[in-house]
């Protein structure tokens, strides 16, 4: 295979988890997401919920840069979380090809030629429906939308300093609404195999 | 074909226009780029040069919104312009099936699901030695890549109130330098004719 390493950033509620395991089963190699979350919590010390928050969602960055800036330097657990996250994905990517879900891989691999990064997004009438079957949210699902989004792009901006979401962040962005799953999967697909 | 259009945004030297041009001849349908500025310059009886320039790139639109605001409204060169080449863009997807590069083409026809939106986007180092090649600029290539970004992301923003490049306002982003032309032009192919 061309790549190594498949890294999927995704809107919230654009099915990008579900795309990638759609590859990875297509690919046959494995897909981690929940995976990273269980590792971080047990490498850290802090409870699984906690990490996933503030492993992908950030508010108090600003504050910890703050910190950072001067003499009162204290790492932020966001900060203990980033460095430790960071460390696993690139263990995890060390035992063989694989596909990485959120978390700023791209960023992590940047250096690296062997990395295909992708996006998915979906329109906001899909994202909606989505969430609501799979979660059955009870807030207004738009909100809960908007509100990931925006955390996970001040998130991927704090600690990557690039803009979460645009178009040349990334090898190839897909729209999981425009174009269907299975087609998004394909697509991957015959990147990561055809010469 | 799925699609009856296929817009293409691009980046300063990523190279969309070729791609558009190698997809249009596997999909043997017309590609439109320079024959809009044609029509525009004759139909508005501005000079060629002066339409391409004003045709995707605008400075003055902050100006020409301050104007539409009150009862002093008068349309600027570029909102002449805008009409123009927005009336030429329709007549020509009227033909038949076809390929337009730029000119906010994927905001035009937003409501319609018979068109497919890409963007192209290639890293600096890929856009400058294109630049150098084929125009061999004299001033530095970077400056003119970013000062022709800046423009076709602010004339996108002005007209369509979108942001330039977002991957979420297109079906599909892709990277030629990080896949190359023809495989850029081969995942379009397949996007268009596969069921």
């Amino acid at each position: 295979m061309k790549y190594n390493i498949i890294t999927i950033s995704r809107e919230y509620g654009s099915g990008g988890n579900a795309i990638g395991k759609m590859l990875a089963e297509k690919l046959n190699i494995p897909i981690y997401n929940s995976e990273i979350i269980d590792k971080v919590a047990e490498e850290s010390g802090f409870a699984k919920d906690y990490v996933k928050e503030k492993g992908e969602f950030t508010s108090g960055g600003h504050l910890s840069a703050l910190f950072k800036s001067n003499y009162y330097y204290r790492s932020s657990n966001e900060d203990i979380i980033w460095a430790i996250q960071t460390k696993i994905i690139k263990e995890l990517a060390e035992k063989g090809p694989c596909i990485i879900v959120g978390r700023c891989a791209d960023y992590i691999f940047e250096d690296r030629d062997d990395v295909l990064s992708v996006f998915i997004t979906a329109d906001m009438e899909a994202r909606i429906e989505r969430i609501v079957n799979i979660y059955g949210k009870e807030e207004p699902p738009e909100k809960i939308i908007k509100d990931r989004d925006k955390h996970r792009a001040s998130y991927y901006q704090y600690y990557t300093d690039m803009k979460w979401g645009e178009s040349k962040n990334y090898d190839i962005s897909l729209s999981s609404s425009a174009l269907g799953f299975e087609k998004c999967a394909d697509i991957l697909y015959q990147i990561c195999t055809e010469e």
